[in-house]
């Protein structure tokens, strides 16, 4: 039918792009605050509340590979990773939905690991399963997962606040989960040429574990709140740390500027980096779903986060004019790309 | 990893039995008032409201068929089954979040196909696109549709409340979605045989429509609202009306019996079956995807739909030791099995 009309490729557009394309001309109509934008979308709930529900999922051969991913873990992560999306707007997660398309090169004991890995995210996190169901699928293992979270209307904190002479905060740190699937890659081929090969996983226990256990950083949201801050902006690391400066940069019409020396990387990245022969920041810049919280925060909290184990000053925001910058531990500005791996 | 364990083929269990399995030994914590085993979640939201959440997808090569279905009916009828879930629960829907999993065998031009009938579903609903992204897919063309409503707490229906002389109704007529579909596949037989044939579709609009441009029944729930009806129990009819009955009557702990004179089957549908040498009776009891509700009635209810050309009375709610039971044109007594094809 339509594959006689003019054709343009998917390529031609980026992921960001093509969504936006799509729903150009849709309209809100209802109690509905925030759309499709930010981490989640807010609807009005009561006078003074908002539910925000956020949607995701996780394709086989696209997002995972089980011939190294364990499937609790997977079960684990499809949880954790929407839960992300919540906290990341300042709210708390109530409920989730999961539906699991499966061909029958899955048995019955298989979907159960899947759901001991659910269940133990669920019960972690105090969220409550209330949905979905299972469908064959002709196309390996599909997972959807859609979050259900709740927050005072005054707390939640979207991508579009970023404010100049704000600090951009980021928690935990970053590069890790990128090294631990490079490193389950590396193991995977070494066996795939050699069977009787056993893999080396000695030392990386972290790496790997960020990998394929990443958590939500509910604590931080609740830290958040007993410091009585209110970032100004906020969102979750999931596509690494240049691409999601761009989002807030550009939602907030700002610029911002990262120091280098202040990207917080744990010594086992640092080390598989270099192994890797990688710059180690770049695995931060642009290696992805670490889901730590990228946030800006008002000069007048600096004091509340000053020398706070969690979090990280990296840089700060400033007039869009100044553009997306770096500065390096030499001290030089470099433009920040999108996708950093060719930036330097 | 658990290639070695005991293995239980999916197929021992179906697809009920399936989720009920898994989630078995999941407990709710929060606000949730009705988790898994209903057309939709509900969670409370305030004193007196709730907010609906049912999601569901549409998987290639399981759900449809894109040789035969038009893109821009796949789009609308993402939606539409999906609403149709928030209104067999005598609720509004007013958001929705879609995600799309496509390859690069689909251009840009066939997903704003596939928008623009989603568009259009969502301003003849008057629902919000709120949320979803696309992502790539090995697999065909994946859609995860959620959708979010709202009702006042006491008028949500559910499926467990039907009591015994409940009277048993069904919206609109039965049956032709499933004799469109088998319409369409029979005219793919009939092209891949012969590529230089027509699709001889003429006299069969109605059930080509049912299939490939289900509508929701939202104005059945405003009509339940204007009679000042609250049934006592209700779901929509997507997996065929026999089927849904005994989900009707396990939930509600009752016994169900339908007359089959009364089971309300369009003359195009009547016909389409006979053509195929099937009994009519069947592709209502057993086709699926109708989308239209059914609902039990208190007795004292009779008098406000009696003769409403949008409700047909086709049975009865009894104690469940009566088990479920049709009544054929002879007078006849057969026993309801869950898919009808084989029981008669």
């Amino acid at each position: 039918m339509f594959e006689n009309a003019a054709r343009t490729e998917l390529s031609t557009l980026g992921e960001f792009g093509l969504i936006d394309h799509l729903t150009k001309n849709f309209e809100l109509k209802n109690n509905t605050i925030k759309g499709i934008g930010d981490d989640a979308a807010v609807i009005k709930s009561t006078e003074n509340k908002v539910t925000l529900v956020s949607t995701d999922w996780l394709l086989e051969g696209v997002h995972f590979d089980l011939s190294y991913f364990p499937i609790k873990h997977l079960g684990y992560k499809a949880i954790t990773v929407n839960l992300s999306d919540i906290y990341a707007m300042n709210a708390k997660p109530k409920q989730v939905t999961v539906s699991i398309g499966s061909s029958n090169r899955f048995s019955l004991e298989a979907l159960e690991e899947l759901y001991s890995g659910i269940q133990l995210a669920c019960d972690r996190y105090g969220v409550d399963l209330v949905g979905g169901d299972t469908s064959s699928s002709k196309q390996g293992l599909v997972i959807s997962v859609t979050v259900i979270g709740e927050a005072d209307e005054s707390k939640v904190v979207y991508r579009n606040g970023a404010k100049p002479l704000d600090l951009l905060v980021v928690s935990g740190d970053l590069g890790a989960a990128y090294c631990g699937f490079q490193l389950l890659e590396r193991e995977k081929r070494v066996f795939l040429a050699n069977p009787q090969a056993q893999p080396d996983l000695a030392g990386h226990d972290y790496i790997i574990e960020r990998q394929l256990k990443p958590e939500a950083r509910k604590d931080i949201i609740d830290l958040l709140e007993a410091l009585e801050i209110k970032p100004t902006s906020m969102m979750d690391i999931s596509d690494g740390l240049s691409s999601e400066c761009f989002h807030l940069a550009k939602q907030s019409n700002v610029g911002i500027t990262i120091y280098e020396e202040k990207v917080p990387i744990d010594p086992t990245t640092y080390n598989f980096a270099r192994e890797l022969e990688l710059d180690p920041i770049l695995t931060a810049l642009s290696g992805g779903e670490d889901y730590e919280l990228l946030m800006t925060i008002s000069q007048s909290d600096y004091k509340k986060i000053e020398n706070h184990p969690d979090f990280s000053i990296i840089g700060f925001v400033t007039p869009p004019e100044d553009g997306m910058n770096m500065i390096s531990k030499g001290g030089q500005k470099h433009t920040l790309k999108a996708q950093g791996w060719t930036a330097f």
